[in-house]
């Protein structure tokens, strides 16, 4: 196992930590999901979604989580299927889904929504009138979802189910080559506590403070590019605090990694406004180091004030899922090495 | 602040760390419902539900969190509320909440209820007929609880908002004296990280291991039975790993604080085992340093199995609460003094 002064790799780690036990079924379910929408010539979107966990104990009390709604995720995968992509969508455990997402246990409960009817043995339940309008269209797409079979749901809770679970799903994905795009809006922790440092029970207080020390998470989309997948379209996603260190935080994200576009956001104004961060000349990803790498960035706005079209609240995924089935176009039909 | 050598107490705690925004707005709700009950006569219990995280940075992207769905603490309060308690449900936000934790999102989604009627302008939609008779008794008795004005929800997110809650809704509940019980099933954090010393932006990874050094929450049971609530029947909650730590360790919390019960529980038992751990002789708390402590522990338990009775799979809250009503009966008759 690596110590301090020797960081993770993806090999080192994969050989160290041990596998999510779902992961074999998971794998099925992806592996018969791929290969049906394979055959119908659908293309496949894999959306991570969520933050993901670091337990400080084996019997999990405690864990550094990172800040995760799972809205980006959940509202991308509904306009991904509105494009007609098959999604893969893996996400964190009780983080938002699409569809059910409008209607939040805390914001927006469905009890509130239904009405009893008695009279009959088993009285009948409706949803109320002034409610209709709004869950028609959604129950209507996921019923359609449903009875298509467009939509394989994945679960992961740990930044460690994330990594086995992110490797074993691209593996699969990969058999799709070009007609594959990998859109990872999760929010993957940096830092991990390896197995072999964790204490066994509970950390007990009352002995004074608490000390942790973490070892980094390898960087796992230079093997994602490289391995992993095959001419796959590679997305990801840059959250910052500060917005100065946006663009060159993904500039050097794509420069270090070599995918596609690296989709920058402002934690407080992510609602509103992204920038796709991409290299203007495409230079082969095997020797851009040799090459001065050019960018170009591309705003991506929407009112910040709510606006409504057709009664709908504008939501700016509708616009980045576009933009990015446009540019996945254009990706399959160039081929990746002229691109 | 205090340095490490010199940890936080209650006072030095709310001293120096911000009181939550929303606070001013969630006490005034809890002094007008308190108001309500009491002229009513009825008994208020406060239910604490759920994990509380500790931000490591000021625009939060990462934090500590605890280990908690809220279940305990949804389900009580609805057998609270049907032994025609007034609750005030203090939870974490988007944790589960009473009657709604039927319907989570992810293992009983309720969109696959609701069946579409064609054929009007605006079709009808309704529960699918297997399901009605599972939600009918669940919808029935949260719409008279909403009628009833019965149940007030509060919401914390970090553990500085619970602390700040915790002593705020106490106070306004206090003025029930006996008739109010506090049910206190959060699982809160041990440890934080004062204002102080959080840094501003996102801590940026690429620069080694990341350290983390946390001082310890002031054990605020202590200043609530003597200062915050008066002869109000305090229930805290121990949960451990360990199960040999379980009884020691609750009999330590009510030596220490001289509240009235510990319920212990294990972590993979806590759904068909608790133990009721309280003193015997019940000396006046001001003085039990100088009498020999002698305790009486009850165990609670359900089969493992699920069994069903009239349908309904049997939940060990049912019998929690019902244990603590009969306990809360007997202090309201025999006075705090001499019991």
């Amino acid at each position: 196992m690596p110590t301090n002064s020797q960081p993770f790799s993806a090999e080192s780690y994969f050989a160290t930590q041990p596998p999510p036990q779902a992961l074999d079924n998971d794998v099925a379910s992806a592996k018969e999901f791929v290969a049906r929408h394979a055959s119908a010539g659908r293309r496949v979107v894999l959306v991570t979604s969520g933050g993901t966990t670091v337990p400080l104990e084996l019997n999990v009390v405690r864990f550094l989580d990172n800040f995760s709604a799972g809205t980006r995720g959940a509202t991308s995968a509904e306009y991904f299927l509105k494009a007609g992509y098959a999604v893969i969508f893996m996400h964190r455990q009780f983080s938002l889904q699409p569809f059910s997402r409008h209607y939040s246990h805390s914001t927006n409960p469905f009890l509130d929504f239904l009405e009893i009817h008695n009279g009959n043995d088993l009285p009948q339940i409706t949803i109320a009138h002034d409610k209709r309008r709004d869950l028609l269209p959604v129950l209507t797409a996921y019923k359609a979802v449903q009875a298509a079979g467009v939509l394989l749901t994945l679960t992961f809770v740990t930044v460690n189910d994330y990594l086995w679970l992110l490797r074993a799903v691209s593996h699969e994905l990969s058999t799709l080559g070009k007609n594959a795009m990998y859109y990872l809006a999760a929010a993957v922790s940096d830092f991990f506590l390896p197995t072999q440092k964790m204490s066994e029970h509970k950390i007990q207080s009352g002995k004074g403070n608490l000390s942790i020390e973490m070892d980094q998470v390898p960087k796992i989309l230079k093997p994602m590019v490289d391995e992993w997948t095959k001419d796959g379209y590679i997305v990801s996603f840059k959250l910052e605090t500060d917005p100065s260190l946006l663009i060159p935080k993904s500039r050097t994200a794509l420069e270090r990694y070599g995918h596609q576009v690296v989709i920058g956001n402002d934690l407080h104004r992510r609602k509103y406004e992204v920038v796709f961060v991409s290299r203007k000349h495409k230079p082969n990803s095997h020797t851009a180091e040799t090459v001065v790498p050019e960018f170009e960035e591309s705003w991506l706005r929407i009112p910040s004030s709510p606006s409504t079209e057709d009664g709908n609240v504008k939501e700016i995924e509708e616009d980045i899922v576009n933009e990015l089935v446009r540019r996945h176009d254009k990706w399959i039909q160039t081929g990746k090495s002229s691109l």
